[in-house]
């Protein structure tokens, strides 16, 4: 990709689609991150890409405009009311399978999931209507390990460090907070108030305070406390400082600042050179469902690119679903906003066009029949092997494997075997014997 | 799975979900499926769940019944006209993929496909709405060679056999053969014919004539030659003697014939031990754009259950994407029908419950920052390890790591190591070192 912003062009505006090249990238990375998942015991699960509206309704105010419903094609029209809808995240799923897969499961349950989701939303960079969510979860009966904040958030940064995306900065916080925030203001509860903050670095400060006005029906003061309070920022210190300075305490302030400083003086250890991890009491999410610890990441190079990771707790998400109270916490990469940036930035290098790793070839004393056989040895000592049919010239199924990057040709000139390496164009009599010792 | 029958219970009808257990071996599938498409240098690809209604439809008249329209949930209700659907096959996304990509690919193109796909069908066993196809196919440009006909069924044998599902009986037939039976029996084309034809095995055959009858105006002679043309099945030789007897010979018939008893002649030594393949007239598939081989696969042992595996040729299908002619064939596995089946008739080995190697555990003197730090030491060697947190007691780690399956438990007792194998219940003393050691 030579240092060239690759222009994204697809078919169908905000659904993806890749080159072989670059596919062959994206399965590496999904390989990766199922390695890092599994190397803290975390089993992988798919749900259907499907869930009743019912399920997936009402969990947030902007995701629900977003929903794509199913109708079958030879029904539009007709006055149905849908009742299948796409996926638009893999929590809600999850904590669905949980609910039904109760008695199977050994708790506590964790899972990752690296699926594809899809949002009804306007395509601009980074949001797509199509799009993979590489999800790790753990879900418990009862309670669920505080512990695993951590372990979410440790295993976030050591995956995206494997995947080399260049520094990242996190951004925690804990819903607790912000429903100490909204007793204080003498609210009934956080939901709305959350709603309302998660924009507050979209919304101009005059918006903001017309929707705490006109929506909550906070007064000026209440309205500088919610100001102040987003701007609270920083290690455990800042943030135990800054809540202190607004004068905020109370069992849920308490409760959510404990955990939340706990949680930073935690991971800080583990944190990678280049990368932040901060608590921001500005970040809360646009789900109603968290219910304690946040989670929020971003590009330090590209600031204003949207979050390509986030998450959080959620106590009563299962509890939907069930009659047991089965809570959880988990983190989402955003695989495709991710992976599409670094793309289009130049900054991944391409993969292989094919995984070929010898053509057979030869003159046209090589016959078809000679040709499949020799590729079925060499095949047999585990290398790919592929044949180029009907093609006699030599010269076209030379230009063929060096098109497709393939590294080795086979060639087969009156009886003779020699391998020669596309890259160093170095030819030398082979063996399948040869060969396969040569791999082994 | 110990030889009982598995019912399959999913939370919405038609859309299967699996147990991580369960999941662990369809994973395992997936990943042997791709091994065998990459030996024969297939490139993976992955295109959108979606494409314009415009692309999907009008491809045969039952699959377009069955398409699924995506429509806001916002919007539903409105007089909108649906523009995008799922897609129900992998064929026509490929199609479109290659007219549109056509430029940034390197002919042939060999790519092979492992996605959901989805038809809005009544579900049965082995029908469902949501369903993994693993597809294989080659596209060229102007012509594509007759060998990938062969490969293709080869492939195929070779998967399903890694795979260990069982005898399977293939069925294979031309599309020109069909065609060729149009025209002597005047009719302007194939295609309504290998319709109405392609129901013959679930068609009475008085239901079959009327068909033919009111749809194709054909006379008594006309739908005995139908009849006796549909029983035409065996080998090179007993596909040519049928033919001869019914006494039908044009272009198209013996261009057909000869493609196909080539075919058959030239598969027959990669045949394994206890598959079939047979030519078989009646089978032609129920798309309209197959023009040549075509493909059908079934299990031996369930031969009432639906096809397992099904391909073709098809001449014209990227030409209605892009102006130049690009012809390909290829051959679908349908992963979820061939899983489920097994599945439910407990011929599936169960996988992992989790992969987690190594469980750290130990009695209320270990730390958690201890245990969390030898977790990282071990799985810094490449294990898979975890820790539970919060549970002091060491009988409720033990009883944790039986009940997931997880083979070793590292037990710390008053600084003393020792990892228990839990299949044979030893016990003995481990560092690190030796661990990593025992593993190199």
């Amino acid at each position: 990709m030579a240092g060239v912003k690759t222009k994204l062009n697809f078919a169908i505006s905000g659904f993806p689609e890749f080159t072989p090249e670059v596919r062959d990238v994206e399965r590496r990375w999904l390989s990766l991150l199922a390695d890092v998942f599994e190397s803290y015991g975390y089993a992988n699960i798919e749900t259907p890409s499907v869930e009743t509206v019912q399920t997936l309704a009402s969990k947030g105010e902007d995701v629900d405009k977003e929903i794509y419903a199913l109708t079958r094609l030879a029904a539009i029209g007709e006055t149905t009311s849908a009742k299948l809808a796409l996926h638009y995240d893999l929590t809600v799923p999850t904590a669905r399978y949980v609910a039904k897969q109760h008695g199977n499961l050994t708790f506590p349950f964790k899972r990752f999931q690296m699926q594809r989701c899809w949002r009804g939303e306007r395509p601009q960079e980074g949001r797509y209507r199509e799009f993979t969510q590489c999800d790790i979860d753990v879900i418990d009966q009862d309670t669920v390990s505080l512990s695993y904040d951590a372990e979410m958030l440790e295993m976030a940064v050591v995956a995206l460090t494997r995947l080399n995306v260049g520094p990242v900065k996190f951004q925690v916080s804990n819903r607790k907070i912000m429903d100490g925030l909204a007793t204080h203001l003498g609210l009934p509860d956080g939901t709305l108030l959350a709603r309302i903050l998660d924009k507050v670095e979209k919304l101009s400060t005059e918006k903001l305070s017309e929707r705490l006005t006109t929506e909550l029906g906070l007064d000026a003061a209440g309205i500088d406390t919610c100001i102040s309070f987003c701007k609270i920022k920083g290690g455990p210190d800042a943030i135990a400082t800054g809540l202190d300075a607004l004068g905020i305490s109370n069992p849920d302030v308490d409760a959510g600042r404990d955990a939340l400083c706990n949680l930073l003086a935690r991971v800080e250890k583990s944190r990678p050179k280049g990368f932040i991890i901060d608590g921001d009491l500005a970040i809360s999410r646009g789900f109603d469902y968290y219910t304690g610890v946040v989670y929020e990441a971003r590009f330090i190079d590209f600031p204003d690119y949207p979050s390509i990771c986030a998450g959080g707790r959620y106590e009563n998400l299962v509890g939907q679903f069930m009659k047991r109270k089965l809570p959880g916490v988990g983190i989402s990469i955003g695989l495709t906003r991710i992976f599409t940036k670094l793309l289009s930035e130049s900054l991944l290098e391409t993969g292989r066009r094919t995984p070929t790793e010898v053509l057979v070839a030869g003159d046209e004393s090589l016959t078809a029949a000679e040709a499949e056989a020799l590729a079925a040895e060499i095949r047999a000592t585990g290398a790919n092997v592929e044949i180029l049919p009907d093609v006699p010239r030599l010269d076209k199924q030379l230009k063929y494997a060096n098109d497709k990057g393939i590294p080795y040709v086979w060639i087969i000139r009156d009886g003779v075997h020699q391998l020669k390496d596309m890259t160093s164009g170095v030819q030398q009599a082979i063996t399948v014997e040869a060969f396969a010792a040569s791999r082994a």
